[in-house]
């Protein structure tokens, strides 16, 4: 069941000299067991061919991106006949109108829009824009949430200095006294509230927002005039057809998007209400190709299916298949896999598996068999898979967790997860 | 003359409601004539039409990006090819490490690779990586200068705060003793010299480095171990198939790359020198859509123009012919035009035009007669042009000079520029 790799280790060696560290950020495999590929050639649907041509089902959808499936032909026929009539040009052309009108639209708390590249851009337009807004500094962040990778708010400190992360009081998220003590440190001085939509930190089991946290977040800046943002670069569009957190009621002041909205085309939006118009307003926020148009026309084609489709309940039919399947299999082998997220946005972990060698020891395994699970990151549903999909990984699962069975007693230490441990 | 512009007025009132102020960025029109669209609606070589269909030649090419013409064949079609196979994928593809190589094979002074997708995103991680190299904590920077829209480096305050420009010291740009007197405050702290390959600011006469302070930059780096950046993201490409100082002869350790690397797909690029290596792959830096595949091969296809062709003679000869061609035109007229910055990024300014009244008239003049100029940005000339699109420059311009001669004394104050002199 060995899969061919040469063309994977030879372009990792030619990488190693042209690129620090062979590869940087979340799409290298330094923390990922030594047998997956850390380059791809291809991908169709739901499917993703490596460097070697080896087959596989994607679970990570590209982290996120893949919505509807990698080359959906109808998002790429609007990309494409936009690129060939004008794409990064020397303004925007009338479908930047036209793409913050359907997001405002179909985003239920948002009254306006602004276009960027990264979510990382999004987000720190949000904090921008609350302390435009608010004229003040303090932002609350929730410890371990991920919202970019820029200095404010990355969590690897190389390169970064203290003032960097200056006016920033953390909290546990979904802990409210927790939330109420930091808005206590942050006094009249509070600009923003930053809240993922679920806890979807990596290593970590996932949780959905209490209510009662998401209602104190509200309360707080309703109380103080600072602004709450829902961070839903990761989970938009798979938790509801709106914000994530329209599902228990409560409405951001901002929120920030990316990812899958033009599903997988370089795009990503701040949406905001009216009461912070006037802030976002006087930022310069830009970037080169922020204005371009074929990304917004794979937007537009996007947001027609999110609108018009079932695919929500499609995924989420998928995933309850996924999880009511993998947690059967799992019992039968007498596996201690743990589940945790919305079942579009799965994580998988294993009962008393601190170094992970239980996780690494299932991915390879399910690898083997041409399925590609992420052994600590949540994972991602698209709307291209099928049943049948699932149940092929269903039948990877079941003879991968038999091999993680056979070998549970002799797995070796995973060195590179020993921060985890330390 | 009167160009139609409904279609771009109501665009206008359409995205005055969804887009805060209508428009943002360096995209936004707020600071051009009246007359200027902001909407657009195709782009072809060297040509734009805007939403209402008018044509023009367009001088900004889109405010650097087109470098070979917009909608180039080969590379759009290097792109779409690409984009069929898989663009976003879970990981990069061996495209990322073609491109790392040709980078580093054209660029002298490079070693290693890292790809982004703004500007602002390659000039933080520089100076991340200079701070990470280094740790220490103080960058110099010339007043006036421009490395990106992010709050370390923006120019306007709004949302930013004190902390985010921590560790700046400022210098005058090619001002030697001012360079030495910032280093002298920067002690034994200091990480790096950011330097513009020219003076390309905005509002003012751009001017070329002086060899003096290029050198004492690479002096004080050498003698403290500080990293010197070179941010080519605006000129690079367009002064030499290099770094732009190396036609001074002088390199950095780190250059900035964007804009017109793929012709206006979107990817951007820090560019390091072996000393900087260890340092850079210490970095947490990433996007969701920077390990895309798509402008990748538009990247290898512009840079193999770039090395194949004479592109950068040929639009280094249109570049004279227009200077020349003006210059002569506007003496002709008795209008006392200023041309400034490298011939292939040309900036235009009049002489005793504090608020810009002559040069918003000249704008608007040349508009009318399908010539697309800015009044206080530098320009971008592309390799689709020609010697005759330069002739229909000139004779466009020989008619608005005498316009702007004619109307020369009754000039109304363009209160939108009225901070320039205040």
């Amino acid at each position: 069941m060995t899969r061919p790799n040469s063309k994977d280790r030879e372009l990792r060696e030619r990488a190693e000299a042209v690129i620090p560290g062979g590869m940087y950020g979340h799409q290298s495999v330094r923390l990922l067991p030594e047998d997956y590929p850390q380059f791809f050639s291809r991908g169709k649907g739901a499917r993703l061919w490596d460097a070697d041509g080896n087959e596989m089902l994607d679970f990570m959808c590209a982290y996120g991106p893949n919505l509807f499936g990698y080359g959906d032909a109808a998002i790429d026929a609007a990309f494409t006949a936009q690129l060939a009539q004008g794409d990064a040009m020397t303004g925007p052309t009338g479908l930047m109108v036209e793409l913050a009108e359907a997001m405002t639209a179909v985003i239920s708390h948002a009254d306006w829009a602004m276009f960027c590249k990264n979510g990382s851009d999004a987000t720190l337009m949000a904090l921008m824009t609350a302390r435009a807004h608010t004229r003040k500094r303090t932002v609350i962040l929730a410890k371990g949430a991920y919202h970019g990778a820029a200095p404010w708010c990355v969590q690897q400190p190389a390169g970064t200095i203290a003032e960097d992360k200056a006016g920033q009081v953390m909290c546990d998220y979904n802990d409210v006294a927790s939330l109420e003590a930091a808005a206590g440190v942050a006094g009249d001085d509070l600009a923003a509230i930053f809240a993922a939509p679920l806890k979807h930190d990596a290593f970590v089991d996932q949780a959905q927002p209490s209510l009662a946290y998401a209602r104190k977040a509200r309360e707080i800046c309703d109380a103080t005039g600072a602004l709450l943002v829902v961070d839903d670069v990761r989970a938009g569009l798979r938790i509801a057809r709106d914000c994530s957190w329209s599902k228990i009621g409560v409405a951001p002041d901002l929120s920030t998007w990316g990812k899958c909205i033009a599903n997988g085309h370089p795009i990503s939006a701040l949406l905001g209400a009216d009461v912070a118009r006037r802030a976002a307003r006087r930022l310069y926020a830009t970037g080169s190709y922020w204005f371009a148009a074929a990304p917004m026309a794979a937007a537009l084609a996007t947001l027609e299916r999110v609108r018009e489709t079932n695919y929500l309940e499609h995924i989420e039919a998928l995933g309850e298949r996924l999880r009511a399947g993998l947690n059967e299999r799992a019992a039968g082998h007498g596996v201690g896999l743990r589940q945790s997220g919305p079942v579009t946005m799965p994580l998988f972990l294993f009962e008393d598996d601190p170094d992970l060698r239980q996780g690494f020891c299932f991915g390879s395994e399910m690898l083997k068999r041409g399925v590609y699970v992420h052994p600590w990151h949540n994972m991602f549903l698209c709307a291209a898979m099928t049943h049948a999909d699932i149940d092929q990984a269903l039948d990877a699962a079941d003879a991968a967790f038999a091999a993680l069975k056979a070998q549970q007693g002799t797995l070796a230490p995973v060195a590179k997860m020993s921060f985890l441990t330390a």
